[in-house]
C-alpha cells in the first residue's frame, strides 16, 4: 500500500468531519475571482449573498458583500483537492518569465539532501517535489527590489485588487474619518501605491520563489490589518497529518499567514507538506531546526549548520524568517533580574549560545550573510524579539528596549541588500504602555512593519489569553501594526487544539477589524453596516451569514429559539417577543415618517394660508 | 409538602452540581475578614495559598495574596446557606443606629400589597419577609447626604478597607506608573477619601436601606473598576431557581453588581428571591415592570403606575434603577435614519410612550418626584442611556449626545437632591471614536460615574460580542469609566447561559483588571506579579489558583499533560521538556550570576594586580 494515500486516507478518513469542515464553502458564500490585467490573475473573494429586506421594512434588494478570502482553493468547489499533488501554483508564470532565476538540479542544502535519501522517512515523504529555484548569479529577486526598480509585479498588482475592498463592496453607508496615528489616509488601494509602500519598506509581500502555491499578500500599515496563526507539533503530540489540517483550519477562519514553530520529529517534512497546500506565506523560525541538528545541545549551534537550515528552508519555499540577531551578547544581562526572564524561544537560545561561547550572537555577526541568502529567494526577515517581556512587570525594560534599537539598525542593514523585513513586538505589555512600543518601533525601524504577540494587558487569566491579548492587539493594530500574532486560549497552558485555533483566530479577526475601523481604512466598515441593517431588519439568516463566524452564530442562536419560524421572527430570546425593541423602534421610524408627512401638510396649509388661501397665487 | 423546600429542593437537588459550583471554596483559597473599628464591620477577602519556590530557584516562601471577593458567604464554609430564610444581614445594625428610618408595618405599594394577597403565586413567594423601611419624614437616607454632612459611615469604611489591596497584598514588585485621564493618583484609600468621592458626586454606593444583606461596595473611576453583570428571565424562558442560581454563579465569578432585567412573569416574586439571596448590588429597570402592569401597551403607561413601581421596588431593596428620563421628545426624530434606530429596550419604550401621546417623557417631567422616593430609601440612579448606538454607524451621533446632555443636566438636579447619580454609556463605538464619549460624559455630568455597555468595537462578530465589546470596555475603564456592564457571547442572539454568564463575567474581570493597571490603581498589579512569578518557577498549581477561572487554566493545562507528575514539570506541552524557554532563562539567569562573581573575581584580581599585588597594601 502506498504509505501517502495512508498520510491522505488518514487525514480524509480518520477526520471524516474536519476534511468536509476544511472544503465546505461556508453557508450562503461563494468564491469569485476578479480578474486583473491579465488572464492568470484572478483574485480570489468571498461573496455573501443576502436576502431581500422584508416588505413591511422597505422592500428592498440588498447587494452581495465581497469580503477578503484567505482559505484558498479549499472553498471552490470547481477545484478538486489533492494534498499529494499541492495546491496549484498561482505564481508559477510570474516568476519564470521574470527570468532571473535558474532551476537547480537538485537542492543545495546538504541536511536537504540526506533527508531525500533517509530511508526511515521515505514514508512521511511529500512525493510531488518540483525543483528548487534560486535568483541567477547576482540577482535579486526580492519584491523590494523590484519595488525600488520602479516594476510593478503581478504580486503587487494582485495585492491592489484584494486590498481595494471598497470597489467591490456596495453598501458602505457612511465613511467615518479614521485615526490613522500618522499613516496616509488611503483613498484607494492601487499597484503603484502598492509598489511604493514596499519600496519604502512600509509594507513586505512575503513571497518565496519556491512557495508559487502562495496567494499573494501584503503587511503594512497603510493596508488591512493581517492575522498570523502559529501551528505545529511538539516533542510531545501532533502529527503531520494534524499540522496539515491545523493549517487549513486556520486559513479557512482568516489566518493571512501561518507560522510553522515545529520543534519535535520530521521538522523537514511536516514543513514540505504544509507549504504545498497552504494558500498563505509561511513563517519559520530555523534556530529551533537548527537546534535539532545538534540535538538540543546550545552550545554545538554553529553558523554552517544555520546557514544550510536557512538554504534548506529557503528552497522548500519558506516565505520568511524569524531570526533573534538583535540578542546582543551584552543585553542578556539586562534580563537577569527580571520577573521572567526570556520568555522567547529563540531569545533563549541565542543568549544561552552567547554567554556559553562568550561571543557576539552568530546571527547579528553574519546578517549580511543572512541577506544574501535571503536574497536569493525573496525570504523576509521577521526581525525576532527575543528578549520581549513575559509578565507585566518586564514591560517596556532596558532590555527590550536595547533589542528594539540593535533592530532599527539590522533594518536598515537588510534594506541595504533590498531585503524585505518586518520586526516582532511583545508580548505582554498593560494599556498605557502599549503605545510607547509602537511609536519607538516607527522611529528607530524607519517605519517598517511591525508584528506583534497580542500584547497581553494582563496576566492573570491563563486559559483566556486569546482576550487579554486580544485588547492590547486591537489597540497596538489602530495605533499602527501591521500584523497581529494570534494567541490562542491554551497559551501558557499547552499545544492548541482545533477548537483553540479556530478560538484564537476568530478573535484575532476581531482585533484586526476593530483596529481597520479605527483607522479608517477604506472600506472596512461595509460589513459592519450591512451585518447591522440584516439584524435591524430581523434578517437572521444573513446577520449569520456576515459573521466572523457563521456556525457558532447560528448555533447560540437556536439554542434557544431553535424553530425554524424563529428564524424569520421579529425578536429573539433574550427579550421574547413583547418587548423587542427593535420591533419598537420601527414603529418610531414608521411614526416619525408619517409625522413628517403631517408635518408637511400642515406646513402646506400654513403656507397656504399666509398666502392668503389662494392655491395658484402666482397668477 | 411545602411549596418552598420544593423551590429549595429543586435548586439543589435538580442542579446539585450547580449547587455544590455555588459554594464550592476556591482552590488553595479561603475566606478571611478583615475588621475594621468595629466587631461588625468585617470585610470578607479571599486569601489565596501560595507553596514555595524550588529550592533550585531560590527556596523562598511566597507569602499568600488577597483578592478582592464578591461571592459573599456562599464561600465561606462556617456559614450555612438557607435560601429560604436569605442572606445574614451585614448592614442592619448601622441602618437602624442612624435612627433616621421607619419601619413600616406594610408594604407602601398597592401592587407589592396586592401581590402579597395572590394566591396563584402564594407557592412561589419568599417567605421570611422583613418589614421594609422608609426614612422618616424629612430625612434623606442618602450615602451622598451623609458624605456631604461629613459623617464617616460604616458602609465608607468598609469600601476603603475593600478597596485598599495594597495593604494587604507583599507582592506588589514595582509600581507602574499608571496613565489616569486626569483623575487623582491614589496612594492609600482612606474613609475619608471614600467619603470625599461620594460627597463630590464622583462615586456612588449603591446600598439601599431595604437590601442590608448587601456588602458595601463603591463605584467611582478613583476605585477599583466594577463589573455588572445581567441577568433576568424573559417571556421565552428560565425560572426563578435559574435566575438565583445565576446570580449567585455571577457573583462567584466577579460580578460586583447584578441587574436583574426580568421581563416575564413573577417579575416581583424572582426580584425578592435575588434581593434577599444577594451579597451584591441589585439594579433594576423599573420601566420593564411597569410595562408589564398594563400588558404590554405603551400608550397605557402613566406616572401613577411607574410611581407604585418605583416604591415597589425600593421598598424590596433595589440599589439601583435605570431610569430612561433623558429620551426627550424632540431627540427622537434624531434616530429615524439612524442605521439600527433605537436598540435601548427601556429608550423605545419611552420613544414610543412619547410620539404616541405628543407629550414629553413622563420621567423627565417627575423627575423631582423621582428622586424624593430615591432618596427615602437610598436608591441611586443609572441614568440610562435610551438612545445608545446600536451600531458602530450610529456611534457619536447627535441622538447620542443630544441625550448625554440631558442626563448631566438630570445629574445635577438629582445631586440638589443628594441622590446618587451614575451614567449609563454605549453601546456599539469603534476605538476611535471611544475618548470622546468619556470625555463629554466627565463634562456634561460632573464627573459622575460612567457605567458603560462595553462599548463593542465592531458589529461583525455575532456570537464573540464579549470579546468585541471587552476592548471597548477595558479602554473605557482606562480612560475613566467605573463600572462596565458585560456582554456575554449570546449577546444580540439569545439568553445566556450559565456558561455564558461566567464566560462574560471572566472576560469583563480581565477588562476591569486590564484598566486597573493601565491606570495604576494602588496594588493592582501584585496579582499579575504573583502569577508571573509562579509561571517563571514553574509552580503550575500556583498559576492555577492566582487565574482568574482556577477550574479552566487547569483543565486546559491537564489536556495536553494530563499526569500528575506534569504538575511539577519544568516545561509544557507548548515547547516540550528540551526548548522549555522558562528553563533556558533560568540558566542563563544562573550563569550571569556566576559571570557577576566571575566578574568580581577578576576585578578583584585586577585591584590586587594594580595595588602592586599587596594584600595588605594599607599597610
Amino acid at each position: 500500500m502506498n504509505p501517502l494515500t495512508n498520510l491522505q486516507d488518514s487525514l480524509i478518513q480518520q477526520h471524516e468531519q474536519d476534511a468536509q469542515d476544511l472544503t465546505r464553502v461556508l453557508p450562503a458564500s461563494k468564491k469569485v475571482y476578479v480578474q486583473g490585467s491579465r488572464p492568470d490573475l484572478q483574485v480570489p473573494m468571498r461573496e455573501i449573498e443576502l436576502t431581500a429586506t422584508p416588505t413591511g421594512l422597505g422592500g428592498e434588494d440588498n447587494p452581495p458583500l465581497l469580503v477578503y478570502d484567505t482559505s484558498g482553493v479549499y472553498t471552490d468547489p470547481n477545484v478538486a483537492i489533492n494534498l499529494q499533488q499541492g495546491l496549484p501554483k498561482v505564481r508559477d508564470a510570474w516568476i519564470a518569465e521574470r527570468q532571473d532565476t535558474d532551476v537547480l538540479d537538485a537542492l543545495s542544502s546538504q541536511f536537504g539532501q540526506a533527508r531525500l535519501r533517509d530511508i526511515a522517512t521515505a514514508d512521511i515523504r511529500f512525493q510531488h517535489l518540483t525543483k528548487p529555484r534560486r535568483a541567477k548569479c547576482g540577482h535579486n529577486v526580492t519584491q523590494m527590489y523590484y519595488a525600488k526598480q520602479g516594476i510593478i509585479t503581478p504580486e503587487m498588482e494582485y495585492i491592489a485588487i484584494r486590498e481595494n475592498q471598497r470597489q467591490h463592496a456596495g453598501t458602505d453607508l457612511r465613511q467615518h474619518a479614521g485615526q490613522n496615528f500618522g499613516a496616509k489616509n488611503i483613498k484607494e488601494i492601487t499597484p503603484e501605491f502598492v509598489r511604493q509602500e514596499v519600496a519604502a519598506g512600509r509594507a513586505i509581500i512575503p513571497a518565496n520563489i519556491n512557495h508559487p502555491e502562495c496567494e499573494p499578500m501584503i503587511i503594512g500599515r497603510n493596508f488591512l490589518v493581517k492575522i498570523n496563526a502559529n501551528i505545529g507539533n511538539s516533542a510531545l503530540g501532533s502529527s503531520i497529518e494534524e499540522e496539515v489540517a491545523k493549517m487549513t483550519w486556520a486559513t479557512r477562519w482568516g489566518a493571512d499567514t501561518i507560522m510553522d514553530l515545529s520543534t519535535g520529529k520530521h521538522i523537514h517534512e511536516t514543513r514540505e507538506w504544509i507549504i504545498r497546500n497552504s494558500p498563505v506565506p509561511i513563517g519559520t523560525v530555523p534556530i529551533y531546526q537548527a537546534l535539532e541538528k545538534v540535538n538540543g545541545v546550545i552550545e554545538d549551534l554553529t553558523w554552517d549548520i544555520f546557514k544550510d537550515t536557512l538554504i534548506e528552508q529557503a528552497e522548500q519555499g519558506v516565505d520568511y524568517f524569524t531570526i533573534h540577531a538583535g540578542v546582543l551578547l551584552h543585553y542578556v544581562p539586562l534580563t537577569a533580574h527580571r520577573l521572567t526572564g526570556i520568555v522567547s524561544r529563540g531569545g533563549s537560545i541565542m543568549a544561552q549560545w552567547c554567554l556559553a561561547h562568550h561571543q557576539e550572537n552568530f546571527l547579528y555577526t553574519h546578517f549580511d550573510d543572512i541577506c544574501e541568502i535571503m536574497k536569493a529567494y525573496d525570504v523576509s526577515f521577521s526581525l525576532g524579539d527575543g528578549l520581549r517581556p513575559g509578565s507585566i512587570q518586564d514591560a517596556n525594560d532596558a532590555a527590550q528596549f536595547a533589542e528594539l534599537r540593535t533592530l532599527g539598525e539590522l533594518t536598515h542593514r537588510a534594506w541595504q541588500h533590498d531585503v524585505q523585513v518586518m520586526i516582532e513586538g511583545p508580548g505582554h505589555v498593560p494599556m498605557h504602555m502599549i503605545k510607547e512600543n509602537m511609536d519607538l518601533q516607527l522611529e528607530v525601524c524607519g517605519e517598517a512593519p511591525f508584528y506583534t504577540l497580542g500584547p497581553l494587558t494582563t496576566d492573570i487569566a491563563p486559559g483566556y489569553d486569546h482576550i487579554t491579548s486580544a485588547i492590547g492587539a486591537a489597540m497596538i493594530g489602530w495605533y499602527g501594526t501591521a500584523m497581529l500574532c494570534y494567541v490562542t486560549p491554551k497559551e501558557h497552558l499547552g499545544l492548541p487544539n482545533k477548537k483553540d485555533v479556530k478560538d484564537g483566530i476568530i478573535t484575532y479577526k476581531i482585533a484586526a477589524h476593530a483596529a481597520d475601523l479605527a483607522k479608517g481604512h477604506p472600506g472596512a466598515q461595509a460589513r459592519d453596516n450591512a451585518l447591522s441593517k440584516a439584524r435591524f431588519e430581523f434578517r437572521w439568516e444573513d446577520q449569520f451569514n456576515l459573521s466572523l463566524d457563521p456556525d457558532t452564530a447560528r448555533s447560540m442562536h437556536d439554542e434557544t429559539l431553535p424553530k425554524d419560524a424563529h428564524k424569520s421572527a421579529h425578536f429573539c430570546s433574550m427579550c421574547g417577543p413583547k418587548f423587542c425593541s427593535m420591533k419598537i423602534s420601527q414603529n418610531v421610524r414608521d411614526y416619525a415618517e408619517n409625522q413628517q408627512i403631517a408635518d408637511g401638510l400642515k406646513q402646506m396649509k400654513n403656507s397656504f394660508i399666509e398666502h392668503g388661501q389662494k392655491i395658484y397665487h402666482k397668477q
